[in-house]
Parts: C-alpha cells; sequence; structure tokens
C-alpha cells in the first residue's frame, strides 16, 4: 500500500452551509458538484476537498445499519486513497486487515461513483475509502479531472 | 484564501499503536518523526499526513481548558493550510471570520514548531490550521522538506 491521500471527504450536517462557506465566503470554485449532494473543490496537486451531506458518507460507509455509541475521532471524516485497479482495491484491503485495520465495507462496485471500492477504519477509528474510481485523473500539473461516473 | 489543504492530522489516542499500523504494518516510512509526539509521512505531492497525539493535538488548538460537550464533526483531525508570511495567517483566519468561522486560537506564535499559526472551526466543526511554517518547503517533484523547527 502507496502513502497517498488524494480526497479528503468532510461529512457535513449542512451541505448549505458549508458551501455558503467555503465557496460563497471562501471563494473557492467547485471543480465539481451534485447540488443538495456533494462539492468538490481542488485543494493543492492531484488532491481534492469533498464536502458531502454527513448522511450520505455515513450510509455509504455502514449502510442503513445504525451505529449507536458515540462516534469515534475521525467520525465525520473518510481518507480517500486512489489505486489503480479493482484488484488493487482488494489487496490494499487485506494488507490493512492484516496489519490491524478494521474492514468497514468489503470491496465492493460503488453506487456512488460508478467505481469499485471498500473502508477500512484504523487501530484509532479514522477511515480510509480505498477507491478504484476511472473517473479520477489527474494532469501533468496537478490538475484533477473528475468524471460526473458512470454508476 | 486560497483552496489548499497541505497537512492533514490525524490525533490518536495511541501513537505507537498508530505507528505500528502505518509504519510497521504498512509500511509506510515517516519523513521525520519525533518519538513518543508525532510522525509524519509523505502522502502525495506536497503534502503530508501527520499522526499526532492526540491531547497534544487538542492541546495546540485549546490550551489547557477543558473542552466538555459531545466532540463535533472532525474533532480529531486537523486541515493544515499554508501560508508564506505571518500577516497572512492574519489575514486568512480574519477573512474566515468573516465568513463565518468561528476563530479557536488567534494567531499566534507556534511554540510547536517555531512558527506562527491560528486555528478556526467552519461552520461544521471542522478544524482549519492556518500556519506559516518557515520549516516547510516543496521541491519541484513534490517532495516536502521538514525542517525539525527552531522553536
Amino acid at each position: 500500500m502507496q502513502p497517498r491521500l488524494d480526497v479528503l471527504t468532510l461529512g457535513v450536517p449542512d451541505l448549505d452551509a458549508a458551501r455558503r462557506f467555503y465557496v460563497d465566503g471562501l471563494g473557492w470554485e467547485p471543480l465539481l458538484e451534485v447540488p443538495g449532494e456533494i462539492v468538490f473543490v481542488q485543494v493543492g496537486h492531484g488532491r481534492l476537498l469533498a464536502l458531502w451531506r454527513a448522511d450520505a458518507l455515513e450510509t455509504d460507509i455502514f449502510g442503513d445499519a445504525a451505529r449507536g455509541g458515540h462516534p469515534p475521532p475521525g467520525a465525520g471524516v473518510s481518507l480517500g486513497h486512489n489505486v489503480d485497479s479493482e484488484d488493487e482495491v482488494r489487496r490494499v484491503v487485506e494488507r490493512a486487515a492484516a496489519a490491524g485495520a478494521t474492514v468497514l465495507k468489503p470491496p465492493q462496485r460503488a453506487t456512488e461513483f460508478g467505481g469499485y471500492h471498500g473502508y477500512f477504519a484504523d487501530p484509532a477509528g479514522f477511515r480510509w475509502d480505498v477507491v478504484h474510481n476511472p473517473g479520477f485523473s489527474v494532469d501533468g500539473d496537478g490538475r484533477v479531472r473528475l468524471g460526473a461516473g458512470d454508476g
């Protein structure tokens, strides 16, 4: 598993409020947005910040299962780690599990964007989203291109 | 305020456990570490992941003040935003506050690393650390150089 962080997703309880702050307030221009769902902003060479409805993020990780209990550190965020194939998603999640991670969502087709992914939590509870997303590419100058997804 | 994320800091309750997972388990090589305190790993072009003792992160933001209450979303993480001068730290924090952010730590000298920084929380509670760190630089190929700090 290569050390890389490609997308930091913030699960926001109020997407309109988050958009008003980052887009209207700070003047950060969305790279792509789906109104009422998600806003992507490029925040460096080959990296994105995603503002996503918190309930959608939690459902993406845990399905409809109730979570209960106190949220662990890192609740509300996920760290996106891109790889080049579905097979590599499986290998990375296995490697992480062997190293002591908890698999939260076994590798599977990602209904949200038409790729393939799985989630694991590190020992402190921080959630990594291991993703093969054919719609995500980075130009030589670091600019991210994000397909609208075919899923 | 330019859209950029330079360092993602995970506040980990057990630094030894985090190090065993990321360094020993996943094989991620530290760029710099201070035993018992913090581990930095490069996770892309010009970007770092920091594993920091959770209590040290919270103290860096809130001082010795007790926090109380339920942790907001994003408790346990901070998003590092680098700027080029102390004056720019002040301007960015002012801009964020004008856009609706809550200033958690007014701009001030950073005792931890000899730079200058301030923290604000976005409307959902995610904490940004606005930093002028003369010891942080990025080579043309994206490799981060991190001074040990002179503070």
